[in-house]
């Protein structure tokens, strides 16, 4: 493990707890987030309930470097991140008057006071921007509140690529053997002990012809990376391994 | 909303939280609880760490009804499961027997002590079987241990379904629309303050031409699901709604 910057991601939606919907946003983000060298380390899936989602943003945003919502930003009444991050915060809901005017701009003559409560941020919120995404991504100190509909969600990376800064990506290798984890823990065991600045995964795969078991070595440091998956290597018995990655 | 018993997932692994491997658990256990009549409230995801899913099992099990983890429950390093849930229940480790008894009959005379240590059980835990799934799940009260690997998981829905008892399950309904999510607001909050024993949840879709928003009517009570939908039907203009399910 490394003390690398984390992050934690708030997922709110009921049609993903109800299984209606399969969750899309989250692989992208962790991806976006290993290529930055910020550490995913937890995710919180709830409902559209605005207490709770101010409880989980007041913990989630104390716990980590950063937070990212994911839904409820839209302005129907099942849209309630941005008063359940205002109340989180303690701070009130205002309506941006730059947000008012582009609003007005996209829906011309037919906008309505609904369309404009997608106006509403918390007060002290910053609207972060590129000059490729000129639509304002939601940001209250360390959390950025992104949208659910997934190509809209993809849509926002890029602006919060272009705020967080990169540390040393995330690098993995991995190792597939025909083995069976009972067999392959005391090799694990020993390889764990010596690199551990290493992140080592074993993944067993049922009903796979070419393997059995994939084991993985991530670190932010790509020379121990290799290190760890060689010194591994070593050990198998002959005939292994199946491949490395 | 109704009060229907609830539950919660624990989504157990680093492979989860990098972005190496798409989570595809949820959607089975969510699936299978709606049609069991079971809310599933709240999933958290998070990394292979003996405190952290401790803390996570003490929190919801004590919230909900049920609480189901997976992933965590091999012979090697990363799998600590086990010893997270006998910690937050604060009852020993113990090997079982009769799992040993399986494990030495399964792996004959290949059997190590690592794969022994899949003989680990919290003490006081049952091992749940069906006449069809005679490989146990373990449960400690409330808690299920579901394996990660989803072609197992998916195995050890029918042992929970068997052991779980039925409420009347969750009925969905939906209408399509060309409309915005800002024009639909109004008529949604009609049917919210008409029905509030019905989920009414809004979904736009970006870059589909057959429609623009979705609209679901979810409750116990298809009767009345079928009515809420229904009444929002009579209050759509002209040449909408574009299809119903």
């Amino acid at each position: 493990m490394t003390d690398a910057k984390t992050a934690a991601a708030l997922i709110i939606g009921n049609e993903l707890l109800s299984g209606k919907i399969q969750e899309g946003n989250l692989a992208f983000l962790a991806r976006m987030l290993r290529s930055l060298g910020i550490r995913l380390r937890r995710v919180v899936m709830t409902l559209d309930d605005i207490d709770d989602i101010a409880s989980d943003v007041v913990t989630l945003s104390q716990s980590f470097d950063w937070l990212f919502t994911s839904g409820g930003v839209g302005p129907t009444h099942d849209d309630v991140t941005i008063d359940a991050v205002a109340k989180a915060f303690q701070v009130p809901v205002i309506s941006d008057p730059s947000m008012e005017t582009l609003l007005r701009s996209f829906y011309k003559e037919r906008c309505t006071d609904a369309h404009l409560r997608m106006a509403r941020i918390p007060k002290g919120a910053t609207l972060e921007t590129t000059p490729e995404m000129t639509w304002p991504t939601v940001r209250l100190h360390n959390t950025w509140l992104l949208p659910g509909v997934p190509e809209i969600f993809r849509m926002k990376l890029p602006v919060i690529i272009d705020k967080l800064g990169k540390y040393p990506a995330f690098v993995s290798r991995a190792v597939y053997t025909k083995m069976d984890e009972g067999d392959l823990k005391p090799l694990l065991d020993a390889i764990v002990a010596a690199y551990p600045d290493i992140d080592v995964g074993s993944y067993p795969k049922w009903f796979d012809s070419s393997y059995k078991t994939k084991l993985t070595f991530d670190g932010q440091d790509q020379t121990r990376v290799v290190a760890a998956r060689d010194a591994f290597v070593t050990l198998l018995p002959a005939g292994e391994p199946q491949r490395l990655d």
